[in-house]
């Protein structure tokens, strides 16, 4: 079975494993006050090109952004997000658990458009009633989104631009930004990134780690006593240099960079195959996840040797599928998945 | 450095490394829909004697805490802790953070009494006024306490009967469960424990594992719906599997076992090494944590080749230290510390 | 000037502050526990037709119904609400601060069609990936809805049976019910609500008290130790007999119905003073509350004497303003309106 | 029956009672908003000598400190209270249900000393785990206290210098200030308390309102946004006019002195009624509660006229009972009592 379901499906990437098991037997101090930990920080900071961020590295993504949020925000403020965003459908109410609501904006492809927060800032502060209602008090977004789309750096500035206008900061969900840095045409680098949002993370679960997530903070009277409040989300990990070990790894040597463009490039190559046997590429999307209307009888013929995730039906007879690539996955994977492909026309 | 500051200062125990590493290729479903978590979660079952326990596998302990008290209680309780419990203390109000009010009992060496326990309910209900005030709804002990001791079976049965008797459950905190059941004239096992108890953990992180607590509800009518609240808690692994590989681990063989009775077969030699130097033992543990009474010069000196935590000053001039054993502390490490013990007198 | 902004401009009914004075000097226990606040609740039980519901008045609305979903809701558990829903949009976040999304659906002039609760919760478990979002635990409708529009009893009836064949409580705002059951074509009573829904209450402030909601539980199971819960969200008056008294006296002679009666007399007249003048009633709303579509230099012009709600721009020279009756307008207020409108024509 | 059972038996002193009814047909904007509130907020802060200071008056004493205590303290922190303070024993963890802990202090008389807050402050920073705890965030004590005692000026400033060396701020709970101000050998003014304390409140309920407590922030950057803050607690009065009605009343012509004037002069006559005819006063307490040990038979045979609250047994054959005057505690019932105790004897 060649398996293109999600990216988190395999363990550690077998130098971030190596790297575990190599420090293994070390003893360190807890809670993330060792020296992995601190190298981590550092070559991230390098990486992102702010040497005065703050570096958080946590456990997950729901827990990373229930953590920023819940951190951010004041009591009487929301976040706003796009109607697919992960925070807004796929954290079973963790940003509402820390008493906060899900400001929703229409989605296009997984984005939000400036326009839309401008438009509902001006017009929730034009409302008499305001102070009875919400306030919009941060912006999140997903880069890449939850469709595989990206923002462009252009879009990235404007939303930047129309955060700070209206006072609010903006945090950017980070959790296949790997995906993103190597996409096709990807014009933004991760110092744009940190230059742009406010608080981000950089996303391991899905781009070679074991687990974690290294939050970024660059504005950072956003976000004090961040240590006890990681603590108090139940977020914080007694062996922190687990994550330390294994970011250090990712930015070390370039690492990271290079997990992401194998499986961008696998996931073209996957996109090319499905384009060219003539199914539709519902979603444009440059990075490792592609949306594909396939006919019911070929899903089910597929499903015998290869799986992937089912999105919902299109008509009477033909669904929408999702397949991912990641670090895992193997120029073999994509040579089964061309032959089965073959077969079913 | 010869280090006895904590229990979780390395990785995890070589044969759950390796059981990580020999997996780490596998690809499977996320979220604890896997294999491995099955297998775990099978012979966690059957090591506690409940074949219809329900088994959930979270990261750490103070996670495990909050999701299981905030699952049981209802909006008006809180939960009965002794003033040195770990969540009354150490967990930076992660309890209130979902609402709750921890409600203090004095702690003699770490332990509740069950005449205070009902007392405080007897006392609670008798007021004509506690409609307005925390209602007790459910009893936190650790097993072993935060100081190393043991509640026996007797006490156990005794605390489960005033509980039940009084119609709260009774939760045990088992973060060090494994260094329980290993010590000197431990009377208990963990059907009993099981048995006794509504819910309690089984602790990883300390004995064995990278991380990991397995929670276990006997009482299945008081946490329903608990794959949500995990994830709603931000504390729902996306790679479950490696809780299940390591817990499988600790638990197919024994392993589990063999670390308590190694960490504390050298706590007990450490004690006696101490006590047989002179110096006072301030808490009669027979687990592998040991509060000694030091002079302060004796402490100065020995931090030059040992690592240990400082509790709190005693008098002028002598201090309360504490040494820790685990899995990794090896018989060189005991000869070390007899080394220079034996010279600081 | 004669006002029409909204139902909460006066104080309280002359004969609710009539029983206000003649009480004033007695003293009673606190928190509710005096006779009047009993003949209060036996009054309630009475024109419910239901002499075992519970009944537990509160100050607000808001507050209401923070209590009655915080209660009713599990943890992983949402509100369903039509988008236009008071606690949607104007509880400043109330509903999320005590931990629970509201869950949104489309409205219709404030009304949700029972087919999109039942899409909402049938589509929700037909997601593999529902555990990872929240739950619709409830249905949240008001009566009247917030445009001032009616259910009928057979959809009352058809949203109840979706909500218990789909296993989840209807729970109804009642804010203004006083001026719902006067409305004209009200096919439903008291009676009716209490048969169908779990919970409701009946709402004071708008019809008749200075303050004050009665919250009607029919389905007693789903909010045990209300008092409690009361207390601790700061909504338990010390003073609670201020409650009893006026709902006695909404309730010991008809004088609750006797209000909306009035009201919505004037309402409907008001309605045809202004459809005769030709302007557009905006929704049909057979209530105390009237949306029309005025020309702007007409809304200039009456407000020199007349206030009333604006609500938003229609088109370049029009906008939409509200008029609300309440038991203190009076005939000479509809009279001075239509006077000032056929002025204004 | 002669009642001293609590200083909220009766509804609003007649002078309110009659400035309510007076405005009762008045039609105003609501949630504050009005000429009444206005006035009110202005002659508070003349009161505290403060034009500066936000007011903003809520329903009742619970929910004030809920919304106060909120929104000061940041998620890590708690806030430091007496151990029989009402926020940690009477509000059915109201300050839990936010989310912060409650940090108990020894109480003497219901007072915290100032040694203990700066030790408790000084300890929890020394200590290497702090970051694991909560922190003491803000400072709560009632003036006066629940045992009717009352901190000295020079008390006051210890505490409040204790506080801002500590760079925490300070908070009064003044539910019953009237009583306070008007206590024998006060030497503190309603000044001294707005420039001691960070936040505060004047509680109306129990001095001569319905309902309704004026919290005073002369730390404005302590509570920003306190208008959503307070509806999303719940706590935003539709018709806020009657809050303003009221407190303007009380502060116009120094009705607020008064009452607590009357009340108090009756308290100090009962408590020489009960020392003269040889009953132990429990607790020295100069304003209008009394504390008194009381033989048992004595209690039962005082009761066939007289209530009163019962605090708990004092040995076998006696037990501690409280009296209470307010604004209509009259000198028929002082007499009464007197008969009564001098029968008793």
């Amino acid at each position: 079975m060649r398996r293109f379901d999600c990216d988190y499906m395999a363990g550690a990437h077998p130098k971030v494993m190596e790297a575990l098991l190599r420090t293994n037997m070390e003893l360190t101090a807890g809670y993330g006050n060792d020296a992995y930990t601190a190298e981590a920080k550092t070559l991230i900071r390098n990486a992102v090109g702010m040497p005065d961020a703050e570096v958080f590295i946590l456990v997950g993504g729901t827990q990373t952004n229930a953590v920023a949020i819940d951190g951010i925000l004041r009591h009487h403020e929301g976040v706003l997000a796009a109607e697919s965003g992960h925070i807004a459908v796929h954290e079973s109410g963790a940003i509402e658990a820390s008493g906060h609501k899900v400001l929703t904006l229409p989605h296009y492809s997984g984005k939000v458009h400036a326009e839309d927060v401008a438009h509902y800032i001006d017009t929730f502060y034009a409302d008499e009633t305001y102070q009875h209602m919400v306030a919009p008090g941060m912006l999140y977004i997903s880069q890449p989104t939850e469709y595989g789309t990206l923002y462009s750096l252009k879009e990235l500035e404007t939303l930047s631009c129309v955060c700070h206008d209206h006072d609010i900061p903006l945090y950017i969900d980070g959790a296949r930004m790997g995906y993103a840095l190597a996409a096709e045409g990807a014009d933004f680098t991760l110092h744009d990134i940190a230059r742009l949002a406010d608080v981000f993370y950089i996303g391991g679960t899905k781009v070679g780690t074991l687990f974690g997530e290294a939050l970024v903070v660059t504005n950072r009277s956003l976000l004090r006593n961040l240590f006890p409040l990681v603590k108090q989300h139940g977020a914080l990990l007694a062996k922190g240099r687990l994550l330390g070990v294994q970011f250090a790894e990712l930015f070390r040597d370039g690492l990271y960079y290079e997990i992401g463009a194998h499986a961008v490039r696998l996931a073209m190559e996957l996109r090319e195959i499905l384009r060219a046997a003539g199914y539709e590429i519902v979603i444009e999307s440059p990075t490792n996840q592609q949306f594909v209307r396939l006919p019911n009888d070929v899903i089910d013929k597929l499903r015998e040797s290869i799986s992937f995730d089912y999105w919902g039906p299109r008509g009477e007879s033909s669904s929408i599928v999702r397949f991912v690539t990641s670090w895992y996955t193997t120029d073999e994977d994509i040579a089964v998945l061309r032959e089965k492909i073959n077969e079913g026309r």
